[in-house]
Order: structure tokens, then C-alpha cells, then sequence
């Protein structure tokens, strides 16, 4: 176990370096008491370091033959459970999330760590595609084609507030653009900066052991409107990778346009995550859907991308009952610390605003500290909903709305109204079959995934998920930032015509000595 | 054989619209002489038409089943075959292209259809993945999540000058949304509307044959400042496809970023191809080089997205000659008639340009009529291209730019200058293999696509074709205009966790009814 001793400097390339501007304390959620070690703050000439060294790294980082590659990310995984109970009591202490959620965590963040390097030996992302010549072919003869898909080039990566682990330092976004063979320049969020720095020196001690250049990640502390805009117009950064509010991410993404070189940026924004009731599903237990639903809308104090925000229960007896024991559940139901003070105080806000516009259907009470508001439920009309956008914001934290529909009709319309989404829950029985293909071509436009029961968060990490969808859940609907897809949005497509095969990338080389997986002429290679 | 009866009108859904605006006329380029029937342009409520029947289509486009989908496909491919002569015929009165070269790319044309067909029918661009539920994992249960493709929404493309056929009305980036299940409003250029025109009329009776509802395409004449920009930023288009200039393509994704809802554009803009012509290719034989070099850069009177607009040469003897063959071939070459009027004069201001920055190597002879004017090539040294960034824009035509260097060290460099391209080409043999290798990752990092012998004019449509590159040469360096691959372009992933067999898309279904290709836990099916 790694004992662990904080700088409160940010670490360009290995390098332990003390910024220039103010510093920066972590505040303890819970009691509002500030921690050490304060963190100062670099300059924009400073990150300059870091983003040329991610330069400097590229050329032998991207080129990594496939195993070296696969564990040196294996490697990161290993250090951060190294540091031990360390890193989740820094956690709880920095962001007021409970142990368990923070070892649970840890280990979806080393386990995607794994499965990119998984990924990386399999090469499937690798995109290969060899079109051999034909020289007898007429009119003229087909020339030797050979496609593979290559990094980008440096990524820069933000911090989450609200995953200090598996979306942040070494987080999704981090781990796929290493996996892609891209450089990280990666700036912390303020509100976990220690847990952040550990995880950092985990990323470095890997690095240091697999002899690679240190240039490979860089880990800064610095102001959004300077540091972080700064990153994001370096001309030696080929794309970011961000999940916050909608105002951040469009920001970024205004910032990312206006380059002379614009690039892309995948920002995972803001979501309400509808979840549509239909009527067989309130046939069943009532109670169990209940508490479902106020589990996964209070869970983490509600601070998740996918938390539930909207859902739409039929009318009449059936739904009368299960809103009367969402509302046992919810008033049984205690406020649990927030991220941070802003972050509750915009809750608070969010929640006034909506107080305003909709009844209350059932608030619990107050937690323990200044930033555990109770979890609160309001309730509202299809109708009243439908013509009051104030209605369909996020409000992030543990506040939820439920819609009161008369009629299954109208679900459609209801739907195809709605903003994008990350996602959409179906809860129904087989008598609702026949609603739910209504329901699903329009709900594929608006989300990235579709559940039918279950609940929204709780994101497995695997091949097949989509954390993604439309704007404005995303800046990006073709990508997603969970689950090994997730490479692709650091890939792009390159094409070799005839190239001489000791020039070719090994991955195309006729040998095929990476054993990667190839479509030759449109059909998959057995 | 179809007669062509043209009607000079725009055709929404599948039924004739005359515009109520200004009518325009195609130019013989060859003569001047305006060609008949005036073509009048629609205004942009016209226009909603055409998108709202596009989002009419869309539900019952996008599900089509493979073997259906694939079958219009070809019967387009088929229409256009059926055209016959007319079809040539008119491109030629309306372009100045020589016969052989439409007659070719009607070929490609058609064949990038039916091969769009065997993409629709394998399967593979749905991008099918399958984690299968694992109930009796610890600590959490592994819910069942299978991922799929699903088409963006209606597309708009707008046609290209110098394509007639190939990036037109049926061209690569209408073949591939159609083939991604996205409905097509297509903007038919100016220089050809009754190529244009007839290509549509292919397409509308493949429509009707199919039984397809008949918003699946519209194709509309109209000014590019209101009804081309309305297009794009019509709520009901998804993506947008553009072949042009650099002024063209920027001024389309500013309007798609602007929009509410953003959406990609994938517009292919300019590329100046660079040449590198490495000391051991001059070992061989340099007249044929040299006669490839003017060939190609001349061919189609230099027209082409990849003509290769600047070629470094190694000072020496060997390069003096090849200079002298060059320059022998040139003289001896003959202007050919550009595409309009306006192009010409393009061609002519940026060629007067040059002549300021850089001596004249050789120049042609003109060809008939006002606008087949003499190409040229011009040639400069090293040190001064580096400095001099004019020498370093694209003139579209047949023109072409000589850098001659010193020192193969400092090729590295001047690549690493460059601005994005579509291609990259090395002359070269095995001698030159070291330098080859020092410049290949140089120029992966600038360009869509590298040769090694060849030249980058002819660009192969298959599975493995790149037609893209890093920003000005596209707006999205990751993807591609021409090949199978273009088909990503309009597609997204979309999960499905937990979803009952019935209800789930066929691609996702345990039975696999449409013997999609699958990777299941992130291995091939096999």
C-alpha cells in the first residue's frame, strides 16, 4: 500500500510543478471545513509544457505494439488499487459520496481500464480493412488498398464532479483515449483535487515502470475560463473529452469551433432521462416499482447522468397507488451530503423554481450537514407538462417529476416532444407490447439507450453500451463515453494505396503479425 | 432506353414543382450558348415541402428490411444504366467533360450504388454488439445490453461541380445515406441541373417501382444563400453532404452549428495532394514519370479533389531531368474546357497570382472556345514555399506547383507544415525506403490517404477507400466521402438493456433473422 502524500502541485509529464496563480482548498462537503494541501493554480505558459510534451509523446505512445500497450493500461489499474483505502477515504472525505459507492467506483474504473486493454489486444478497434489488388481487372486494374484507423493525437480530458473515479483522471474518457494511443493532458475538477492527484500518481508510477515518455499524461490544476479554455484552443490538443453541465460543455464546444484547426469535443451534458410507465407494468408490485424509482432518483444524492428525472404514470387506480407509495418511500427518505456547497445551492435553486410550477407529490427530510437538502418529488399534468419547458429541465441532484398521463396516446406525442436523452425506461408487461413498439422508434431518436424495466443508472461498462444521444444530452450522437466504442471517438480512418509491405503499419501488413481482426473485401477474415 | 423529356422543374416527393423564383440556365461551357429548359428555383417554403415529406419517409425508410433496401439500391443503379446516351449526353453539353471520362463515371456511379447494395445485404455497417445478461455475476448481476445502428434522419446533399454523376444527384454521399436509411433532400449545382434532373427522375422510379413512400427523395434547384442555407438549418435535417470550396462548406457548418439542435456536416473542401517525389524514384524512368505527373495533373482539366496541385522534386541531375520531361509534356498539352464560366476565371485569377510568387516551369496551349485556358506548372524553391504561404493554396484546374529541395532532412519538415489533405503521394524505390519510413507517420497525421507509386487522381470506391483528411481538406477527418465506410457518416449507436426479444430491432434478436454480423462480448460471432 502506497502511502499517500499530497503536493497540491500539478504534474506535467511526470514532473511535479507549483502554479503561478492562486490556490485552490477542496472543502469537505459534509462539514464545510477546507482541506489540505491547498492546490495552486498553473498559467496558461504552463499548460503549455504539458500539451508540448503530449506532443513529444505521440509519435512513440501512438506506435506501442499491442501487449505493451494493453498492460501498461492494466498496469494504471493495478497502481490505483495500490493506493488502497487511502484513495476512497480521500474520496469520501473530498466529495461526501459513502464508501461503498466510491469502492464500487474504483473498481467499474480499474475494470474499464482492463477492458480497454482487452480491447487493445483484440485490435477490433483498430478498424482494418484490406481491399487487395486485382491487376487483371478491366477496364483498368484495382490497386492495393489497406485501411486502419489512427489516433488523433493529444486529448484533452475534464473532470467530472460527480464520478471522482470512473469519470475522471483516470475515467472513461481517459482510459479510452490511452487505449487509442492518444496523450492526455487531463485538468482536474476542483472539488476532488486530491483524490484526483492520487489517482494521477498512480498514471505516472505506470508510465515510469513501462519506461514510456512522460509526456503521456499530464495532470493540471488551473481556472476554467483561462486554463481550461486555453486547452482546449491548444493547436497540440486533437480533441477533449468532458461531462458536466450544458453551459460548460457548450463553452468548450464554441471554444473547439472557432479554432483555426477546429476539433472535436465529446461533452456528456444534461439529461432527465424520462421513464414511461405503461399501464400492465402497475399490475404488479406496486411497492417494489416505488421503490425502485425513489432508490434510483435519490442514489448518490441524485447526482448521476442518468438519473430519473421525469416519469410518466398513467392515471387512475393503479397509478394512484403507486404514487402513493413513491411518496411513502420519498417521505421515509433522508437528504444525503451533496458534492459540493455550489452544487447543492443550485439544487436548492432548481427546486424553488420548480416549486413554483408544479405540486409537491412528497418530500423527505433533511440530511445530517449544511448540503443534504431533502430529496424532494413534485407532480404535474401531460398537459401542463407539455407546455412548461421549465418542466422539462434537469435539475441535478435528488429531485425528480412525475407526469400524470390520461391517455397511452398520448405517451407518443409526449415523447417525440422531449429534448435528447442519454436515456429512456420503459416499465411495462407483456400486455404493453403493442404501446411499446409505438414507443420505441420514437425513443431511439431522442436517447442512447432504451431499458425496459430496470432503471437508468447503474451504467455497465461493456461492448454494447451507448452512454450517449442526441443533443443536448451530448454534443455527439454518434459516439458514447462508457463502454469500449467509446475508442472510436479518438480514431479516425487512414488509407494506404500500394504501399510496399515493410512500409505498411504492422496491423496491415499481409503477415498480419498483431493478428488483428480484418474485413477483406467487405467480408470478415475467418 | 428513356427518352429525356426535361421539365426544368424541382420535384418534391416525387412530384414535379416549378420554383417561384428566378429560373436559371445551364451554360455549354464550351460556347457560352445558355442550354434549354430554363430551370425555375424553388423558395423556402417550397422547400419545407420537400423536408417534411423527408420526415414523412423516415420511419418506414429506415426500417426497410436488408434484401428490400438493398433492391432499390440497385434498381437506382439500373434506372441510371437506362438513361442511356441522354445521360452522357446532356453532362457533356453541361460540363465540357469528354465522353470516355462521364461514361466512366457513370460506371462508378452506378457501381458505388450496387456496391452499397452488398453493404446493406451483409449487414456489417449496424454495427451490431451483443453483452450478453449474466445473472449469476457477483457483485451485480450483468443486465443484457445489445447495440445497433440506427440512421440519423432525412440528409442533405448538395451537389458538386466537377462530379457530375459521381458526387451528384446519385453520388456517393446520396448512395450512402440512402443506403444508412436516411431519406435525402438533395440541392441539385447550377452548371448541370438537367443532369441532374435526369439522374432524379432514375431515382423516383426506383422510389415508385419499390413502393416506397415517395418523400424517400426530393431534389430542388435554388439560390445556395437562402434555400441552401434553409436546408441546413431545416429542424427536420439530420446531416449534411458537400462536395465544394472551402468558402461553400465553412459557410454550411457555421449555419449547422448555429442551428438549435446542431448537426455534422461532412463537407470535403480542398487539397493541394503533395507529391513527394524521394531521389531513388528518379533512378527509373523519369519521362514516364513525368508524362504520369502532367496526366494527372491535367486530366479532366485538372478538376479533380485530388489532382496533385504541388509535387516536391530533388535538385540534382536526376531532378533537372525529370524537370526538362516535365516540362516537355506540358508544353506539348493542350487546355481542355473547365466546367463554367466561373470556374475558368477562378482558375485564371489564382494562376495570376502565382505568376507573382513564382517562376513558370512550362505552360500549354489553349485549348477551343473562351474557357480551356493553357495549364501550367509553376516551380519554386523549398525555402521560399515554406515562407510563402500563397504558394501553398489550392488552384482548381490544371495547374500544378514545383518545389524543388536540397536535403531529403528537410521533406520532414515541410510535410509537417503542410495543412490537412486528402492525399499524400511518394515516388520512391526500395532505396528510398528509410526516408519513406521517416515520412509516413509525418504524413498519416495530414492526410486521408498515402501512395507509394501512382498518382492520387482515380479514386477507388471499395471497403478500404479513405476520401477524407484532417481539417481544410474535410470538416470531419473522421470519416470518409467515398467507400463503404462513408455509410458511418449517418448512422448512430443505440442500446437496448433488457429489451424482450419481440420488441427488440431483427438485427438484435437471438435469432439473428437478418444474419447480421455480431461481435458478442467484444469477439466475432462466428
Amino acid at each position: 500500500m502506497t502511502t499517500a502524500v499530497l503536493t497540491g502541485h500539478s504534474s506535467i509529464a511526470g514532473r511535479s510543478l507549483p502554479g503561478t496563480g492562486d490556490a485552490l482548498h477542496a472543502i469537505a462537503p459534509d462539514t464545510g471545513e477546507e482541506l489540505d494541501p491547498p492546490y495552486s493554480q498553473i498559467d496558461v505558459e504552463q499548460l503549455r509544457e504539458a500539451t508540448a510534451a503530449a506532443a513529444d509523446a505521440f509519435p512513440s505512445f501512438s506506435r506501442l505494439e499491442p501487449e505493451a500497450h494493453a498492460t501498461f493500461l492494466d498496469s494504471i489499474a493495478d497502481e490505483i488499487d495500490a493506493l488502497g483505502d487511502a484513495l476512497i477515504e480521500r474520496g469520501m472525505r473530498e466529495t461526501g459520496l459513502p464508501q461503498a459507492r466510491l469502492v464500487g467506483e474504483r473498481a467499474r474504473t480499474t475494470g474499464q481500464l482492463r477492458l480497454f486493454a482487452e480491447v487493445v489486444r483484440s485490435g477490433e478497434h483498430r478498424g482494418v480493412r484490406i481491399d487487395p489488388a486485382q491487376p487483371d481487372r478491366t477496364p483498368l486494374p484495382r490497386v492495393d488498398i489497406r485501411q486502419r484507423r489512427i489516433p488523433l493525437g493529444p486529448v484533452a480530458v475534464f473532470g467530472a464532479s460527480n464520478f471522482p473515479l470512473a469519470f475522471s483522471t483516470a475515467g472513461g474518457d481517459t482510459a479510452s483515449a490511452l487505449a487509442a494511443g492518444c496523450p492526455v493532458v487531463f485538468k482536474a475538477h476542483s472539488s476532488h483535487p486530491g483524490t484526483s492527484e492520487l489517482v494521477a500518481s498512480a498514471i505516472a508510477r505506470a508510465i515510469a515502470t513501462h519506461g514510456l515518455h512522460p509526456g503521456v499524461f499530464s495532470h493540471v490544476f488551473g481556472p476554467g475560463r483561462s486554463v481550461g479554455q486555453a486547452l482546449v484552443s491548444d493547436p497540440d490538443i486533437h480533441a477533449v473529452g468532458f461531462t458536466g453541465s450544458r453551459e460548460g460543455g457548450l463553452a468548450l464546444v464554441r471554444t473547439a469551433q472557432q479554432r483555426p484547426v477546429p476539433i472535436p469535443v465529446y461533452a456528456e451534458m444534461s439529461s432527465v432521462n424520462p421513464v414511461f410507465i405503461l399501464p400492465g407494468a402497475l399490475d404488479g408490485d406496486v411497492q417494489a416499482l416505488a421503490a425502485g424509482y425513489v432508490q434510483s432518483a435519490t442514489g448518490s444524492s441524485g447526482q448521476l447522468c442518468t438519473q430519473p428525472g421525469i416519469v410518466f404514470v398513467p392515471r387512475g387506480e393503479h397509478g394512484d397507488a403507486f404514487l402513493r407509495a413513491v411518496a411513502e418511500a420519498l417521505n421515509a427518505a433522508t437528504g444525503q451530503t451533496m458534492l459540493s456547497p455550489s452544487i447543492a445551492a443550485a439544487w436548492r435553486e432548481g427546486v424553488a423554481t420548480r416549486d413554483a410550477h408544479a405540486e409537491v407529490l412528497a418530500r423527505g427530510a433533511d440530511g445530517e450537514g449544511p448540503h443534504a437538502p431533502a430529496p424532494v418529488i413534485h407532480a404535474a399534468d401531460l398537459p401542463a407538462f407539455d407546455t412548461d419547458h421549465v418542466l422539462h429541465d434537469e435539475i441535478f441532484g435528488a429531485a425528480s417529476l412525475v407526469v400524470r398521463y390520461d391517455d397511452v396516446a398520448d405517451l407518443v406525442q409526449a415523447a417525440s416532444r422531449l429534448e435528447g436523452q442519454l436515456t429512456a425506461t420503459l416499465q411495462l408487461s407483456a400486455d404493453d407490447h403493442e404501446l411499446a413498439s409505438a414507443l420505441l422508434p420514437v425513443l431511439e431518436r431522442k436517447v442512447g439507450r432504451i431499458l425496459a424495466g430496470g432503471w437508468p443508472t447503474g451504467v455497465e461498462v461493456g461492448h454494447a453500451m451507448v452512454h450517449g444521444g442526441p443533443f443536448p444530452a451530448t454534443s455527439d450522437s454518434r459516439t458514447t463515453s462508457v463502454g469500449t466504442l467509446a475508442i472510436d471517438r479518438f480514431l479516425r480512418p487512414v488509407a494506404y494505396q500500394n504501399i510496399p509491405d515493410e512500409l505498411l503499419p504492422e496491423a496491415l501488413r499481409d503477415a498480419n503479425p498483431w493478428h488483428v481482426p480484418r474485413l477483406v473485401d467487405g467480408r470478415r477474415e475467418s
